[in-house]
């Protein structure tokens, strides 16, 4: 698996995959970023978010669950350490919507969460990972 | 921090960070995604490359170093370990431009990465990371 980056200017960065995707990338506004695109830590974010989506969503569809719609909201809380700062919790906040199982849903974040996420098995090095979630009926 | 995704369609997702930026995410081609953006573990590639980048950069900058271009690319191999999949190595090349001392390049490579980097600090608990870099004066 290979990326790309070119820089740009300033802290500002273009990242493309091998399938010509690309992402902006910046500094955070903190060391003078210019809110030009996520910053490296935001991308770890995104990515257990992403990561335990796909999962779910695959779960939920063999199961034939009626899933309408999905949003993820995902905070990360940074300790300093010595020079760096890495995240010590992360919390995933799922809202679904549709006619689906509260127990089927549970048990899909759990499967993704504990077995299947690779992102959520490397940020669980470093953070403790909790989740909530919500089902709306439409 | 906190990132909010939203579900577009089969494993197609947008990520937003706070400042308005957005990305595209989409499952890996191997498990069904359409190329339709970043895959979570790309996304981990990114960020690391990327950090370590601002990072590189600032210590050149305050050095008055004449870096006039970077371009990065990470490399991670990935091995399976029950149902998830972990990177355990991952390469980093930096190509630079301009009139620099090697020195000095060298050991902002290793400060970022042994010191600054929070997305390398993190990753480095599954996998090594390595880097090697060339530095090309127009």
């Amino acid at each position: 698996m290979k990326i790309t980056i070119d820089h740009l200017n300033d802290m500002h960065m273009e990242a493309q995959n091998e399938e010509g995707g690309l992402i902006r990338m910046d500094g955070s506004t903190e060391i003078g970023g210019l809110e030009g695109g996520f910053s490296p830590m935001q991308l770890l974010l995104a990515g257990v978010g992403g990561c335990s989506a796909i999962d779910i969503i695959g779960i939920l569809k063999k199961q034939r669950q009626d899933l309408q719609d999905l949003k993820v909201e995902v905070d990360g809380d940074r300790q300093s350490k010595e020079e760096y700062s890495e995240f010590t919790n992360i919390h995933i906040k799922y809202t679904f919507t549709g006619d689906l199982d509260p127990s089927k849903v549970e048990r899909a974040i759990n499967l993704s969460l504990d077995k299947y996420c690779s992102v959520s098995k490397t940020l669980e090095k470093t953070s403790d990972i909790t989740h909530s979630y919500e089902i709306h009926n439409n």
